[in-house]
């Protein structure tokens, strides 16, 4: 299995995306594009340093910051 | 859905960006470009860690520099 | 023979992962794409510093931040 | 409209340049490149942290290290 | 010569491999790959500042975070 | 103008060259490439946060290090 | 002249490389390549903050640590 297809098939499932700096979002993931890994979450909070800081309705993460992604 | 289709239909709406360095800049998108995702946003502002440093008329954001991308 | 025969050779197979910043991730891999080394680790074990953090039960670790990979 | 046009619309006029670091660039735009919009200023002032420094007759800023552009 | 003969004719020979960070691998190099430099070590030592750290029976060790290689 | 021809028009002339980290070098321009921007400056100066600290009678400086370019 | 002449005419000469993070690299030209600008160096000293930490039979250097090259 590609990575790749384990984005693919978390489409519309939660997901955790940890980026660089010790941030994470939690949210429905509602697209991406490749190669760059750019992700759309829905419905999503902002975790930094192991504390929620914010609930944001759509967010669009750059992939170039991602450290890794917890499919669902 | 991919996350250029979603800078796309923000154009003409208020977004917030995010930088590297806690830097957020809000403002209306006017414009971008792929695949560098450089930004034009008008009637912006620009907050430093939590505060607000100074409003740009129109700026123009280099796509390297940005973690994410609130949409309206 | 190359690393990427290494790692293909390691599929199914339990890994630790080094990223920068002192992260460690072990697990099963599960799937990687190439030239990326974006890999899929199942099982796995978050280590900060020394310390176990967390379990995830799949983790797609980025291959940007990757230092080095220690197969089976 | 693209952030190139706006580039290209700034030429011989005045705009301010944010560098990675703190530094500010404010100056003439004399010129540019694409992709990587290296930039050529003329009657240049740096601003280190909110501190002008000095005065450039003219200043060939490289892409790399920009943050966002002010256009006039 | 080229960098790339040197590491082809260091195969089965003892290296040292010195990462950004202050982290140094030592160990016989089993293979690499190009343009990335991704070098595979067996019967490996890491080193970090200066002391050892661990055996490693194979190692993986990716490219872009490569400072120099000592061949044998 | 483009930058690159700015950077031509130099040929033979002093310039001062910044690279991140506080360093400047200033010397004659002997070459450059495209694109990388890798500068041969001759008769050269370092000077590190203010204070000169050798002489070089010739240098070559990797472009990805530059943050900009004084011309003459 | 180009930077990859003045690199070439380099061969078989005593250079110095310097490093990002302050090392230094001192040592005969034996080769390079192209577009990297990997470098091969014998009879080599490095030299980290000013001083001399070990002799380099033979040394590797990755083009990407590069900040500048003296020639002979």
């Amino acid at each position: 299995m590609k990575p790749l297809e384990v984005i693919h098939s978390s489409l519309e499932k939660r997901i955790l995306v940890e980026l660089r700096g010790g941030r994470e979002y939690r949210g429905i993931l509602e697209g991406y594009d490749h190669p760059h890994l750019n992700l759309i979450l829905r419905n999503a909070e902002e975790i930094i340093e192991g504390e929620k800081k914010r609930e944001l309705e759509k967010v669009i993460v750059r992939g170039d910051n991602i450290v890794y992604i917890l499919p669902p």
